[in-house]
This record gives C-alpha cells, sequence and structure tokens, in this order.
C-alpha cells in the first residue's frame, strides 16, 4: 500500500518538474535529462516511473487539468446566487493570474508538440465544453437564460468566446489585462440573463 | 527595373514554398535546407535573398496576413446590404476550408516559435481587431447595431469569439464544421444587430 501511495506521488513530483520546465524553456526544452534534473532524481530513476517522454508529457498534461478540475469543483459548490457563481468559474477558466498564463503557455507548447508528433491525445478534451454546457442548462432551467436565446447556440458561443478571451489575454496581457477580461465576461453573461437573474 | 522585380518575386517564391514546407512538417521542418529544396534553389541562392531564417519566416508570415487583407478588401468592395457584408467578411476570418485550416496551421506554428526564439514579432497584429472595429463602428452609425449595446465591448467580445471559433475550428474541424460556423456567426450577428438590419 504504502508503496503505491509512493509511486503516484513520484509520479506528480516528476510531472510537477515538467510542467516547471516546459514554463521556462518551452517544449524543446522538456528533456527527459532537463526533467529528471529538476526533479532532483537521476535518469534511471525517472524511468523507473514513465518508460516513454510521451507518457510523462501525457501525465503532465492531465495534471495541469486535474488542477483546474479541482479549483472548479469548488467553486460549484459555493452557495451563492447563479449569476455569480457562473462567473466566477468562468473566470476561473481564463488566465487571470501568472500562474493561470503559465499554464497557457504549457497548453499551446503542447499543442504544438501534440500536432507535429502526430500524437492522438485531444488537448481539447478538458472538460470546458462540458462544463459549460451544464453551467448554461442549469440557468435555463432555472429560469436565468433569457428564454427567446437558442441554449445549443448559445453554449457554442461561450465556449468559443471563453477560449478566444484566453487566447487574447495569453498573447497580448497589456490590452486584454484581468480588469477588461472581468469586464467582458460580465458583459456577455448580463446579456444572455434575464433582468432577475443578476439583480 | 527589371531585377527589382525579379528579386520581389523571387521572395515570394520562396515564402511559398517556406509555407508549404510549414504545412507539411511543421515549424521545426521549416530548416533552410528543406526550403531551398522545395522551392528549387540552392542554398547560396536563397541564403541571396533572405540572409537569415528569421528574416524568411517574418517574411513568411506577412505574407499569410497579406493573402488574407486581399480577400477581405475584395468583400469589402461588393454592393451588398451591411449585415451580409458582415457576415461574409467575419466568415472570410474563419478556417472554412482546407487552405485557410493550412494557414492557421501555419500561424500556430509561427507563434510558437516566436514565443519560444523570444521574437518581438507580434502574431496578433494581424489587423482583424481593426477590421472587426471599422466593421461594427460603421454599423452603428448606420443603425444597424442594437443602440442599446456597448459598442467598444461589443468590439472586443466579437474579436474574440471569431477567433475563439477559429481554434476550435481548428483543434476540432468534426465538430465545428463549415455548417456549425456559419450558424454561430449569424446567430450572433444577429443579435447585436436591429431587426430592420437583416431583413
Amino acid at each position: 500500500m504504502t508503496k503505491i501511495v509512493d509511486h503516484d506521488e513520484r509520479r506528480l513530483l516528476i510531472a510537477g518538474a515538467a510542467l516547471r520546465v516546459i514554463k521556462r524553456m518551452g517544449m524543446k526544452g522538456a528533456t527527459v535529462r532537463n526533467i529528471a534534473q529538476e526533479s532532483g532524481l537521476s535518469l534511471g530513476a525517472l524511468r523507473h516511473y514513465f518508460s516513454t517522454q510521451d507518457e510523462l508529457l501525457d501525465f503532465s498534461m492531465d495534471l495541469v487539468k486535474e488542477r483546474a478540475a479541482a479549483r472548479i469543483y469548488e467553486l460549484s459548490r459555493l452557495e451563492i446566487p447563479i449569476f455569480q457563481k457562473a462567473l466566477k468559474i468562468l473566470l476561473e477558466l481564463l488566465p487571470t493570474d501568472k500562474d493561470k498564463l503559465a499554464e497557457m503557455e504549457v497548453w499551446f507548447a503542447f499543442n504544438t508538440h501534440y500536432r507535429s508528433s502526430g500524437s492522438s491525445y485531444n488537448i481539447l478534451n478538458d472538460g470546458i465544453l462540458a462544463l459549460i454546457e451544464r453551467m448554461l442548462r442549469s440557468m435555463k432551467e432555472s429560469g436565468a437564460l433569457r428564454p427567446e436565446l437558442d441554449c445549443e447556440l448559445e453554449i457554442e458561443r461561450l465556449y468559443a468566446l471563453i477560449d478566444g478571451i484566453a487566447l487574447h489575454a495569453y498573447l497580448d496581457t497589456k490590452r486584454v489585462d484581468y480588469e477588461q477580461i472581468v469586464k467582458l465576461v460580465t458583459y456577455h453573461m448580463r446579456s444572455i440573463c434575464t433582468e432577475e437573474a443578476f439583480s
């Protein structure tokens, strides 16, 4: 039992080291040698936990996704009005601080790596579409969504809008800063909610 | 005179070859050697037209932008109602066919390359924000934009939405296909236009 926990913890430690290396040096710096050095392990020890570099990278990308999912789960349990909760969750998805900007850097690096290596890893399979779908459907059920709207298209529109804002915040951090992100997300959500939902 | 024209044409020919190489092999395949081979020139001849690899890559990325700008200029001259023209221009910005999907592949590869190499080349400086700004301001002036909307935030919202749709169409071509793109862009534009504008 102890051994299994150790094994999992060691894998997490290595993945954390891999993410720090990628943030610092980009994907091309994410060699097994650099990651071993960053995690304080020998090459041999590292290979004991991950037999290939791709296995390590997939695990690291999953770690980024899991961390985000855990943050969102915490928010989803808050006992606050639906409009405020939706805003909080959407802002959590966006690169509103340095840590989340670094996660996007990793996301971009992974994406380019996977595409050029022909990997079947699905970078978009991060649960964000499912999350937005649940959010808007529950807003519709509770009457917070304006009744004349098309819920399916609103799901797609919000999903694209969030990723578009994320892209701009990442590529042009000065123009699309925290204040601008909050303004824009709030503006959009107000435009699809009934007056009662955000009053 | 002839010499200058030849020089410019040769540079265009080389940039075209560079783009084909990137589409086929990604940025890591965009070596001077591969581009020389694709363009049918010797390494020495290629170096005569571009003294560094970065100079060649910047020129190639500019070429992608210029081609897009030329297509949009043609659309902007059409004598059709403002709502239809706006739709046509927005769809032109999106990866609605194989050629434009390949251009996005190049765009992504460039972006990752520039960021990891610390280049100051501004990948977002592609004129799309300025284009959307002009489009919405002229719609506002002509009364096509719903008067209660905030024009500044609508510009940012449409800009983020377009790039978000582009990202999804590029990463998940099956789900976000041509039909879905048209539906979504039309839906958004109808939501910000007066009834008269699209009737």
